[in-house]
């Protein structure tokens, strides 16, 4: 068994981002030599969210409008009592979900034609890290 | 370290439709030999879901009608500019999550008493693939 | 490659709590050996979620009260014609997810500052399951 792992940092000039990670994903399991496993991508942080969608730019903005609507910006979450005004990034990055496994065939991602591994940033203008942990053979 | 890998293809009749897949999942596992490890069970599609929950025809059809509440089928997405008409489907998609992690011990699925596999369709009526792979000892 | 098994259970006092297992997760992956590797948590009833995300009062508030109005506790569920009344308990548990996994690196947790692992209860006062199985080296 074989294993390698790396971190993704990112300090976004929005609150609210979406970025496509997947050529950074391919990089670590090319570099990790692995022919056969699966490829965890999982946010480090509990305002952000790691999904599998469309790399498409109408689709994202209808995500991040779904997401507002679902889980909405506001005052009043109790949570604002710490100080925070972020109660809805939480909320939001369990929706979307913090983390996705990703197969790895023949030494690549083994993802349908329009899968891409999207970071989805809630809570953004800080340093923040996503872990990429590979395993197998 | 083993590892199986397996392709699940569908042409589902209807646009929508939830379909047990437990038994498929388990027939992969026995092949394998594996005795204990994960088996990730994950849709190819961005249209498509797949979870763990109830074998229940009444909370099946709950489902439904909650992701229609949560995520509807209209116009308006500024995703069908491309031409689609299934921006509802990628929502409903990031909703139930496109993948599940099955634990297998002493090479059986090791699933709570009512937990089945479900793959989820959401834009059927076409060919889509589901990838499974068991990896362990 | 090794890997060790464990089951938590839970009867919880209230119908909906959450819970901290963080702990419970990192005495598994010590008790294991491993050091590098994935941990699956895994709830093994349809009613009950495990997610990643702040160990805050206020927020744990907020989040129960974000399910119960996206999922809500009520009649009419379809569910019920089978004598149960715990239909939005099964949404909760779709929405939340019931899973995840938590990657292990030189022999620990890697977890960001502020993840905590909680089990969350939807339907509780009765005897249920969670998984937990590390795998690596």
């Amino acid at each position: 068994m074989k294993s390698l792992t790396a971190y993704l940092w990112f300090e976004t000039k929005q609150q609210r981002e979406f970025i496509n990670i997947t050529d950074k994903v391919e990089n670590l399991v090319r570099r990790s030599g692995i022919a056969d496993g699966f490829v965890l991508v999982s946010a480090m942080h509990i305002t952000a969210g790691v999904y599998v969608n469309d790399a498409e730019a109408g689709l994202i903005a209808d995500i991040e409008e779904w997401l507002e609507q679902l889980a909405p910006y506001k005052s009043g979450y109790r949570h604002h009592n710490t100080g925070e005004s972020n109660g809805d990034a939480h909320l939001k990055s369990l929706l979307v979900h913090h983390q996705v496994i990703v197969p790895v065939t023949k030494g690549k991602l083994d993802l349908g034609p329009w899968q891409q591994v999207y970071y989805a940033e809630f809570d953004g203008q800080r340093r923040k890290r996503v872990i990429l942990k590979v395993m197998g053979e």
